[in-house]
């Protein structure tokens, strides 16, 4: 089968923002070194592509050499030129174009948006997404295909929705908010301005009360809503409930990973940062600046104090104060947590000398 | 760019269920008092329109105070009423319009389902959904934009399958099914009556199975179904996979939440519930009315007794006895998991002297 | 409402590939035992349509029994025929069609395949999926309805994409993938033979890095991609971030079942089996062969060596050597974590005496 049409208009697909879709932009090694302010020794003509590991990088990408349990890499990488810290300047290795600065890893961070490719934007919307005629679309909104917008929807300026992502009735999004492919907003749910949705994101979904009746398990009506402050990101596949008698709140800035769980009238603060698989369970209150790591679970109706940190897999169970670090399960302060390890490791090798010492003082 | 035209004829989107989408209805609070049997102080003419937490509650919204550890949020509440406690009545705080009764909490729930809004259903099958000749729909179905329904599906009467949401070849809806936006049904898979998948469940999915054999790891063929019986509600982006040598079966009134996996040829029983992030195993067996908490995991082949609870974060390698409360990793009786826990926090106070002990004995 | 006419064009739904669809193909009891090459008592006419548990088969149905735990359902099963030990063969049971094999599990999944309805397939690309002008589709590959192909994505030959699936710009599949409905390949993805997405998948996203900066948490951009190699299958609500500073790697024949979170820049190996609900972090190294039980959680920047399994729900906070089993919080080997286990409950035991004898010295 050759290539097939586009059925979109030249308004939709015709146009792309600058930069789009063609290929990373070529830069030399001197380019790199006078963008990082680095030392530059060997050929500054080298043209890099793309960025990779020392250990995958190829004769047209740049790599980087920042810790000493990686030299080993370094001696038979084919990278085009490496960036590395001022210690490895005269390490064996192949590359002979070095970039010497005093934080390879900083540097690498800085020019990765040199490298990175950015999706194509058409403008406007397709001629397949269905949008309800009781929603207001600001300027400069580009809706992909087969996306639906329900009524009453407010999509402000700028805001860009991905193929088949779903907007319920009486959504409201600020500007140049991003719904990537396949995310939903459930109905009657706030966006604010320069939020993003990733793929599969699920957010103001009625969230999970039931009260047993005769009839079986009946739901809690929720009458409160769904509500992403400015510059929240919500990561794929993860799900923010609605609230039942108040709303469920994610502050300004906070960075939701993919597959995490956040339950009906929770509040979570600003400039939070809530790694991959975090479960927070209703009525949870997570103060500014908290971070909860991997595959973390908080009970419900707890406190997590601001600027607190919970561990990887910590199971939470009573509030957390502020600023502390908890882990473990169930979690309490890290140092007790560590303590604790060490003890039952002491003890541990104390079991036979003490059933020895019970044995004789039985016999005595 | 101004409001879009909405494509969809007018029996999907021109026709609008009561009380669909045209904001939550306004009561008084002495519509509120008589509703729920409480005794009104104060003005019985104040109008509210919604329901908030009385930290974030403005003077149009009822708000509840049912705890003494809320009683100081009271004090400079703006809620325009309150629904409390008797031994809140005459508590200093600013809302003068009180509403009281015995058990506030259950007031409120009974309350909510008068400020719900309701999402606003068109009636009919919207012109973008694709709906293939062979599957049957019953009488007062909805199917929104861009829903996908294979061949020789059965939808019942009153079923309502949302936006971007997929039915696989030759499965069965009940009567009244909901499907969120962009959920999916796999192809061959049996949902009773009334049962409810939220946005990105995915039921019917073959299971993980594999047999090493030379060409690598070759999946085991799955000829079991996946049956969620009548009444059942699976969370967003949760999934339940379908049975390999026997169907997977989900029971009569269970309640999911969101991004719980259930694995083939599980058999969970009826009323049970199951809290976020669960993991199931294959083959396992989930009595009638089991608790599961949030993130417990299930191991493969064992059997949950009815009206068991695993609490939240567990880890199951075993059976566990019906009517039983189980905890912690790995899972044991929750009372026994505190014991354990109380022993090693004692034992941990007597290293220092039983070190003292043993080298005293060792010298003498 | 009566059936609904499907808008698809003959090309797309008209054709259906062998076997699809039209229920399961039904054999005889002596078909079953010619194919497993199995021993046959009692009626060899039976017509069987399907296999079931014992207590669940029916009279059209295939059972099996491979443990003596099952023999008591064998008793009043109403299977029409059963699979069974040698050591079952005069056992109590109302099935007399019996077949005979020396592994009854083995025989019953070669046997699967013959009771696996396929899902139908039409040809070619559906008119209401939208595939952009510069894409590159080969030859028969199926594009099901609503599905969305972005600007210069090449899809190889024999491709299957589901309904409302989507391909972001730039990406490449190659021969032979199956995305299932709904599923995402975010832009500048590559899949390479085989590969299998399940619905929800999300694969590509943009890992999750933000440098704190004056302005709030500032994202790092991703140059690396996401590389799924031949033969590799995610599971359903699954999600693989592509890498920021070097490319995320799944090697081929890799299986990951549903709920797992790959972060960014991980390297996988071939042929790893990876459970359901799994979290591996940024930067860590799977290599081949590794097996990671349900909810297990790997922290960033680890290795976990060649052929080691980590057990359900361990946290592994440091790196695994190959071929060795971990398992616990924190992770350890599997029979420290034992040694541990039985430690703590002798030391239990010990508490009150040890207690006596302190009191005694002091005493003393």
């Amino acid at each position: 089968m050759s290539p097939v049409t586009d059925p979109s208009s030249g308004t939709h697909a015709g146009q792309r923002t600058a930069g789009g879709g063609d290929g990373q932009t070529p830069v030399t090694a001197a380019d790199v070194a006078a963008l990082v302010g680095g030392r530059l020794l060997g050929d500054g003509t080298v043209v890099l592509r793309g960025v990779a590991a020392l250990d995958r990088a190829d004769a047209t990408q740049l790599s980087f050499l920042s810790h000493a349990r990686y030299a080993s890499w370094f001696v038979t990488s084919r990278a085009g030129a490496v960036v590395m810290g001022p210690q490895f300047e005269t390490a064996d290795g192949a590359p002979r174009t070095r970039i010497i600065v005093d934080k390879p890893m900083d540097a690498m961070v800085s020019l990765l948006v040199r490298f990175h490719r950015h999706e194509p934007r058409a403008t406007g919307v397709h001629p397949t997404a269905v949008v309800a005629d009781t929603a207001t679309i600001g300027a400069g909104v580009t809706i992909d295909p087969h996306a639906v917008i329900g009524e009453d929807v407010v999509i402000g300026d700028g805001c860009w929705i991905g193929a088949n992502a779903t907007v319920g009735a009486g959504s409201t999004l600020g500007r140049d908010v991003r719904l990537h492919a396949n995310a939903t907003v459930y109905p009657f749910t706030e966006l604010g301005d320069r939020v993003v949705l990733h793929s599969g994101a699920r957010v103001g979904r009625e969230g999970f009360g039931f009260v047993p009746q005769a009839a079986g398990l009946v739901r809690i009506p929720h009458a409160g809503r769904c509500v992403l402050e400015h510059d929240v990101e919500i990561g794929a596949n993860s799900c923010v409930d609605r609230g039942s008698v108040d709303d469920t709140i994610i502050g300004a800035g906070t960075k939701i990973d993919n597959l995490v769980q956040i339950g009906h009238n929770v509040r979570m603060g600003r400039m939070c940062v809530c790694a991959a698989q975090v479960g927070v369970a209703g009525s949870a209150r997570i103060e500014d600046g908290v971070q909860l790591g991997g595959q973390a679970g908080i009970g419900g109706h707890l406190t997590v104090g601001a600027r607190a940190t919970v561990a990887g897999q910590a199971g939470v169970f009573g509030d957390v104060p502020a600023g502390e670090v908890w882990s473990g399960y169930p979690a309490r302060p890290h140092k007790e947590q560590l303590r604790a390890q060490a003890a039952l490791a002491r003890l541990a090798r104390l079991i036979r000398p003490l059933e020895q010492l019970l044995r004789k003082e039985q016999d005595s």
